[in-house]
């Protein structure tokens, strides 16, 4: 069926020329490592983060220090075979492989019987021969974010990584993960999925986001978040934080997001008085 | 070779609980989408983007609007046919199979027979049927940037896109574009896989990144491309755009990301002699 479409033209450039960005489940899933070397240590540690179940062929004289590191510090989910792969039977029962070896020849033979196995493969440093590709990554609980500069070099995806954290305060990771405890709490209050309650429990979600600044979401405890859900959903509103707490009154919702004006006038006001200051000086002076 | 980390305990908290986010490769791969929704329109401009060939099954009063777009403005791209899911048959010789239906049962069976065929399979709104989720996502030429909050709501990704577009320039992508066609040429320059060329090479790149602003990495045209590399990576040093304009000696190198100092002080030093003026006058005024 693919064939009429080889036949005629490549679509726009603005929307081609990419990578398909997914997050890949991995719980207990098996992934097979090749290699223990540094790039290695950096695929065992994404893969760890996806609580896959790892399994290390590389031998013992090529483990970087933080290979043996993790090694030790995950006994549970890493198994460690101190040898060198040993060929097909190696990817059976594996769910994704990943070689970080010197040895392209040996990489590419991996990758080719993967390829017939239908087992997703990636090859460090050999771009062709991956069905997908690594990025610059951010972790904040909850919160993932990957840079991805489709093979344009990992400088500038490590420059991005650096402006993108420069903007993030820290506190997303755990605002994120106290909206999802209210989420679920609030799931179990107005039950079932989608139809005019969902679409509801959505808008009443989206309000709450919006309203509440992210350092506010992160104090969402249990206490104030039935709080929340009592003096909120039940009376089809979205308090603030303040008024939850009783500091203040009920009555229209703090703008999110404000920036105190303070900050922008205070040089401006202080070299403005400065400014008469000084030349009252003068003058007064002059006057003697 | 999983059961002893069956039997053993969890990983630290701190590198768990997480995805795999990866950029997958679609290039002329066949990729299946199962109806033609608002959420599917979604799935094809996502799949659209890294250079999939598409297939959508969609009885025609089921299509949404933008779907119909797409459908007309990548003909070469998507085959389309006006009917439901027919059976295991259409999964043969796909590479990715995307569901979006408001069945969830039909949604279901595609995912086995899915999973029985090891064709990686999404299926919206139902996160456990899934081999790997999608998040919000921000695009800009060769730059890809996905943020997932590992199914913590959708609304607190958008969120973090909002806030990570703000510390955006927007001028990121073209400049990626550059530093990729810089070093491609670097390569032609001085080829060869790793050794201490290739980390020579990388080195070289890196201070090229660091030095030169994002703005004036997107100013790298052939012209000025050659002039780097004749007067940088032959004399082993990291020349400033404006030295390379020739309006700037050939000694030291301007720091990177510095601002403008003027942006700081001209509110502050226009207050003052605003200050110092009104005064002024006003004991001028006085004299008189």
């Amino acid at each position: 069926m693919s064939e009429p479409a080889c036949a005629r033209a490549t679509p726009s450039p603005a929307i081609s020329g990419g990578s398909l960005l997914i997050a890949w489940q991995l719980k207990d899933k098996n992934v097979l490592i090749v290699g223990g070397g540094e790039v290695a240590s950096q695929r065992i540690e994404s893969v760890l983060t996806a609580d896959a179940l790892i399994t290390i062929l590389s031998p013992a004289r090529g483990l970087h220090a933080r290979t043996k590191q993790l090694i030790d510090a995950h006994a549970a989910r890493i198994t460690y075979y101190d040898r060198r792969f040993s060929g097909p039977a190696e990817i059976h029962k594996m769910d994704m492989v990943l070689t970080a070896l010197d040895d392209v020849n040996i990489s590419r033979e991996i990758c080719e019987m993967c390829r017939k196995a239908k087992v997703p493969v990636n090859a460090a440093d050999i771009p062709d021969l991956c069905d997908f590709y690594f990025g610059a990554q951010i972790r904040d609980g909850p919160l993932q974010i990957m840079i991805s500069t489709n093979g344009n070099g990992p400088r500038m995806a490590a420059l991005m990584k650096k402006r993108i954290q420069s903007a993030l305060s820290g506190t997303e990771g755990g605002a994120i993960e106290k909206v999802g405890v209210l989420r679920t709490q609030l799931k179990e209050r107005a039950p079932g999925v989608g139809g005019p309650l969902g679409r509801k429990r959505m808008k009443w979600m989206s309000e709450v986001c919006n309203i509440w600044q992210v350092d506010e979401l992160t104090q969402l405890d249990e206490h104030t978040i039935i709080k929340l859900l009592d003096e909120g959903w039940e009376k089809d509103r979205v308090p603030t934080l303040d008024q939850l707490k009783g500091q203040q009154k009920w009555h229209g919702f703090r703008p999110s997001q404000s920036i105190p004006s303070s900050t922008l006038w205070l040089p401006v006001i202080g070299s403005f008085a400065l400014g008469a200051g000084c030349t009252a000086l003068v003058f007064l002076a002059r006057k003697k």
